[in-house]
């Protein structure tokens, strides 16, 4: 019922427009904040500003500034946060892409950091781009209150640290070692793309004030189009490598990983990822019309590229 | 005059006391704050302990704890800051280490992080410190004050990203290319090594609420210890190599690295090092005895090793 709700409430396009609306003042806050290359040393701020324009759907910043909307809080201050988890996320592929992790020379169709500048200058870039994100939350301008920015620093540590998104990553690097069943294989998104949604599902109703419920509500909105996000994704990898390749298995599965969909098959995680994606709505079914982008949004995630 | 006084009233043994003591304190807080290795994703927790854990001075965290004894703020919550500056440096030198940067296999006589365990595991680990020192700043026990543990972030941010720490680091990797002259090394050196001896140095005040003066006058001692200590690591390079190799220049020197040492001569920087040691110095003459360790600290790092 929810899903029939958000379907006829909002068209796709809406959404689509929302989120490049999004982008664009993201990138415009980016553009401001981020450090100009200075002389000597000027190389690695170059590669951050590389990193973080080279695209994106600004997917996380989208989800920031609709729950500081939904919950009242100003698009300024959302902003700033926006772009502290858009470096942060920026940080985590530059130093993925690395040739000791997943070793890609290509990311949104143009040269990896390491590829444009040099491994040792995308090293760098990530780590100047995560210290950077909470250089921005820190400062007096994301929050007047210091309590409100602790409170986004301290959970988007956690989010992104060793139990969280960096745990995830070295799950996802320890994965062919282990037979990982389907509470394993949640737990590592949960870990490695889900924390990072949960900060940005949260941070909303934090910069706005909101109650405890409130922030539980998004935080479990958070946890559902994470994974559905997830799914969709291994899904399109599957596919994707069918058509290509002729074959019915992907470059996950070719690695050893299991995922939702090589444990419960193409049609069982399209399935399982429509539950999430109805249950995501349904958690947001008491904030009426207001929450409609943040509604439809799983289901556009489910339908993109299919 | 300075010198004298300092060197009278306190004798080196005292100040080597004080900086094992320090590393004690230091390491069981560590100890304590550090996460355990979980199960799956336990490697990069093992990783980031054994980074911590394999050695060091504890020279940061020392600063650190006597300023914070200097202006009176309690020791425990000068613990978490001193951890906090002994994790990031410690990431640090787990990414310098890396491959694709100096490419060391030993520190302090153990194997380097990417040795001990693999490339992809020391970048995780690298990445894990620097975040959970935020963490563990952004936390009410550090300070009641989310105003207090907000200037440290902000300030530690700061001090380690792309304009401080960070940006010393590309600036060293390029530096082959350049012709530096003594202004641009001594920027070199204030932004590597030199920003988290000013973070260290304030954070003591900082923490206990002291004025703007008192918060200067630490930082201008910070720039003098930091370029001192920095110039006598050149000058054991110097003088290590010579002995060993038979000839008069160093690493630094060999891989076209403009140092004080090279530009002023072995004589020289000797000279500019303990100037800049009395200088240090006479800066906390006006706080009497409680700053003796602080005081001798440059005289005791000028005489290692030598």
């Amino acid at each position: 019922m929810s899903t029939e709700a958000s379907d006829t409430l909002v068209s796709p396009p809406t959404l689509g427009e929302g989120l490049s609306a999004a982008a664009a003042k993201v990138n415009a806050a980016m553009e401001l904040l981020l450090p100009q290359p200075a002389l000597i040393y000027g190389r690695v701020q170059a590669a951050m500003r590389y990193a973080v324009f080279v695209g994106g759907k600004r997917l996380r910043p989208y989800l920031i500034l609709e729950g500081a909307r939904l919950f009242g809080a100003p698009e300024a201050r959302a902003l700033r946060a926006a772009a502290a988890i858009e470096m942060l996320h920026t940080y985590s592929l530059v130093h993925d892409d690395l040739p000791c992790m997943d070793d890609d020379d290509l990311r949104r169709g143009q040269p990896t950091v390491h590829r444009k500048f040099d491994e040792a200058t995308a090293v760098l870039a990530g780590d100047g781009l995560l210290t950077y994100a909470f250089e921005v939350l820190a400062d007096a301008a994301t929050h007047p209150s210091a309590d409100v920015r602790c409170q986004l620093i301290a959970l988007l540590a956690r989010a992104s640290g060793s139990d969280g998104m960096i745990g995830g990553q070295m799950m996802d690097i320890v994965a062919p070692e282990h037979d990982f069943g389907p509470a394993d294989v949640i737990q590592l998104q949960r870990m490695k793309t889900g924390a990072l949604f949960e900060f940005s599902c949260q941070a909303g109703p934090i910069l706005a004030g909101a109650g405890t419920e409130d922030r539980d509500r998004m935080r479990d909105y958070a946890r559902c189009i994470g994974l559905a996000f997830q799914i969709s994704d291994d899904l399109i990898d599957v596919t994707s490598t069918a058509e290509l390749a002729g074959k019915a298995v992907g470059k996950d599965q070719d690695m050893g990983k299991a995922t939702l969909v090589s444990i419960h098959g193409v049609d069982g995680a399209r399935r399982e990822a429509h539950r999430l994606a109805e249950q995501a709505a349904a958690l947001l079914k008491t904030y009426g019309p207001a929450a409609d982008g943040l509604r439809s949004l799983p289901f556009m995630l489910l339908d993109r590229r299919s």
